[in-house]
């Protein structure tokens, strides 16, 4: 079976490489599509990162991340879109699929989060311009629950899907089998994401029982509990084949490794479990 | 202001307090409602429990918990509709307002999230009918998704309001705050449930920012970013006016104080951020 749909994402291997050291590792297995985050394009250089993608043909699948729109005050939100502008240019520089979007949770000190979804809407918004102009699609990936709080208040794919009929063109959502594994709506929505053609990206890992740490205690595919194949199933059908993007943050197991045996493992549980 | 409607959960001072003991300190500061847990209840004695309540006059909110009907075979889910039935018995014993139900999550070695709903569904089903011949409610309790793999699969207000639709008259919901607070048809779907009469039990606690563990790092109402008083206010809107549960697990703070320091914040926080 091909590598072709088989995308790391950066994070996957961020204590182990620079952006650099991650792409020769991954060319070294066959794997040809990458998901960098900010901070690792900006250690390497924006310009140079970018030469690492059009020189040795990379596919990328998407930037991390855009967002993080709520804020205390006016200042704040101004700021957090124009930075937001800054990482869709970057994200034109990469050549990346899309830009991810984690919308960001609460501000410090409220408990409003109905006006902390009207900000991120609003954010949205007024970045979304500068996306079209770029054509550069924001893919809005809905954050399990967990993180409501101080992550992403859209958590559901039924939300992020209501934000984006609300926007319009220009903007899709990023479905990470973490966050949305236990929604009893999960099927219905992916429907309903890929007839609007607002499948953007598929980020996948596993559920770990127990699960350790709120962030950092992400499985490798295979070793939780979420059913991979069911879930590709239903995004293939939708009309989605696009790649599988690895994330994984493990602090205590797969951050600890060398780079090489995550490497190895991704290629292996990709193909043991999670293509059809 | 009164505290009628304030009532405790036992497992908040469960490292305290035996259920007698617990009681006792609730009626020194004038709390008059508690909720226990079977094993508290099994360490005092069903019989002896019963007599707290009654020569107490005390009311109680629920009993916890029944539930966990997903299991690897038939003798499993069959054990678990047998001790459910004993626990809609306890629930009698003690006079209780309903059995909060916590259904379980996937069984061991499953990746089958929709396999283990309809075994919850056909689980409750199985006990309503002992259920309705003991005027038990049984209030579904919507858990985190958090806890939707070793928990509860029923992890928003709207599924388990689909589930009580589904089986009719005795069953409705235990709304906990901690579990919903963050659902953006959380409003909407409180409403649909008053109307429906299926508010059996509102919950309360709080949700940390950050929280350190996944179970037991539950914040006392007013340290964490949910908006109590916004909730309570669409419960109310709703229909139903009963007691808020305060239902803490807090293994590194609230369960290391002493019982009497506890219950006279849950008091002080009850007054102030969570009545209307």
């Amino acid at each position: 079976m091909s590598l072709r749909n088989l995308s790391i994402n950066l994070a996957t291997v961020c204590q182990q490489y620079t952006m650099g050291q991650a792409v020769d590792a991954c060319l070294a297995k066959g794997i040809t599509a990458i998901a960098p985050w900010r901070d690792q394009v900006q250690a390497t250089g924006l310009a140079e990162a970018a030469e690492i993608v059009r020189s040795n043909k990379l596919r990328v699948t998407g930037l991390c991340r855009g967002g993080m729109f709520p804020a205390a005050d006016k200042d704040g939100l101004a700021a957090a879109i124009d930075d937001n502008k800054r990482a869709i240019d970057e994200a034109v520089a990469l050549q990346a699929d899309c830009l991810v979007m984690v919308v960001g949770g609460l501000p410090k000190h409220s408990r409003n989060i109905g006006s902390a979804r009207e900000m991120v809407a609003d954010g949205l918004a007024a970045i979304l311009p500068h996306a079209r102009a770029n054509r550069m699609p924001l893919a809005i990936e809905p954050l399990h629950p967990m993180y409501a709080a101080d992550r992403a208040c859209i958590n559901t794919l039924e939300q992020a899907l209501d934000v984006c009929d609300l926007l319009g063109d220009g903007v899709g959502v990023a479905i990470d089998v973490y966050h949305v594994w236990w929604d009893p709506k999960l099927h219905a929505q992916i429907a309903r994401a890929g007839a609007g053609g607002r499948i953007l990206a598929h980020h996948i890992c596993d559920w770990l029982v127990p699960t350790r740490d709120l962030l950092l205690d992400r499985g490798m595919m295979g070793d939780g509990i979420i059913d991979m194949r069911s879930i590709r199933s239903a995004i293939e059908k939708s009309g989605y084949d696009g790649p599988q993007e690895v994330e994984i943050f493990s602090a205590e197991d797969w951050w600890k490794r060398p780079g090489e045996e995550v490497l190895a493992t991704c290629i292996e549980r990709f193909l043991s479990t999670c293509t059809l």
